[in-house]
């Protein structure tokens, strides 16, 4: 059986796009329009800052692509709709699934852990004001190797962590890309193809998927009682 | 004055939308997003496999993302419309100035070079369907280090070309991130903002922009007329 699993956060267990209701109150008939833009650019962002040995915290990178995707769809942005925007994305809405999949899962007595981009001080928030605060064993934070997966480095924060071969750990994304990064890394995979989005072509297939978190819990029942038999 | 010029390519010199008419024709009323989600997904499988230390040739992810693209959007692709899509990909249209400015720089008597993530073959078309040969001393691809810009060994590959400083040299690209990530590396830089971009919002500025490869040849003609006064 899984050592641990590890959890992306954003778009994971996270909504990135549950800032979309504020930012439609904000700029009425614009708020998805800049909801995809403003995660668009802070994936950029981290990409070019890790590939040019330029990191900066992803809290600041996020209000980086925030000031980007707003002059770029001509929005004007006061400090006060900064201050609420940023302050949304510091409280996302977790998807609806996913607290009672967690509690299966750590009633199966496996450790759990997040492994994120975020900072320490927005995975400590995001998760408090989720509800799951006790949940995980570990928020680990790529700030801690000052770069941004898919670098190795960011991945290699598991197997320390754990003191576990990348390959007994399961390692769970939503983000097609990151599921790809961790496979590569070694890990056995997961992908939460929340979207029903086609592969990513990138010669890489993750060891599982499944359309929900629900999916995921089901995937490790099965193993775990493969792993009994 | 600057010892050499290096350009990118793709959106630089050849434009990538160029494509946008053959896909149009082949996907009526889904050329334009087709187009664009090709390149989008082009650029993050460059970053993505660099950032994993997973490189592949530049033809093969542009191969890849268009394979993605039409997935995504429900779009067929025969091994006949890949063909020609991507036939239509090594022989893009260069934008309508840039020809002409291309030979005023060279008149100067500036050496010119191209720094590409494209393969040596595809650059070699490129510049040939264009009718730009003879007009560069070099056509530098990151292929010889296996790694695509904005990773500094791909930036690299000017200074250890040209036996000079990256400040002495001009870097010349129409992607934001692109002469962002030359700035940060050294280089003098010139932003071609031919669409009207906001600036990227990576705590670095291009030493110089305009709207076309035209502003390009005013900005240099200035800096050589002042260097000789």
């Amino acid at each position: 059986m899984f050592r641990a699993i590890l959890f992306d956060a954003y778009g994971t267990l996270f909504d990135v796009h549950s800032v979309t209701s504020l930012a439609e109150q904000l700029y009425p008939g614009q708020g998805a329009a800049l909801s995809q833009l403003w995660r668009e650019r802070q994936i950029d962002y981290s990409r070019i800052r890790t590939m040019s040995g330029q990191y900066r915290p992803f809290y600041e990178i996020t209000d980086d692509a925030l000031t980007f995707a707003c002059a770029r769809l001509g929005l004007p942005l006061s400090a006060e709709q900064r201050r609420r925007l940023m302050a949304q994305y510091a409280c996302l809405s977790p998807f609806p699934e996913n607290l009672p999949a967690l509690k299966a899962l750590k009633a199966l007595g496996l450790p759990l852990a997040i492994l994120s981009n975020g900072t320490p001080a927005m995975l400590d928030i995001a998760v408090k004001s989720a509800g799951m605060a006790g949940l995980f064993d570990h928020l680990l934070s790529t700030h801690a190797v000052q770069c941004y997966k898919t670098a190795p480095e960011a991945y290699q924060l598991g197997p320390d962590t754990f003191d576990a071969p990348a390959k007994d750990l399961l390692f769970v994304s939503s983000n097609g890309w990151d599921a790809c990064g961790a496979t590569w890394f070694g890990y056995t995979t997961f992908w939460v193809n929340r979207a029903g989005q086609p592969p990513e072509e990138l010669g890489v297939v993750p060891s599982a998927s499944g359309s929900s978190l629900n999916d995921l819990v089901a995937f490790v029942r099965a193993r775990q009682a493969g792993g009994k038999a």
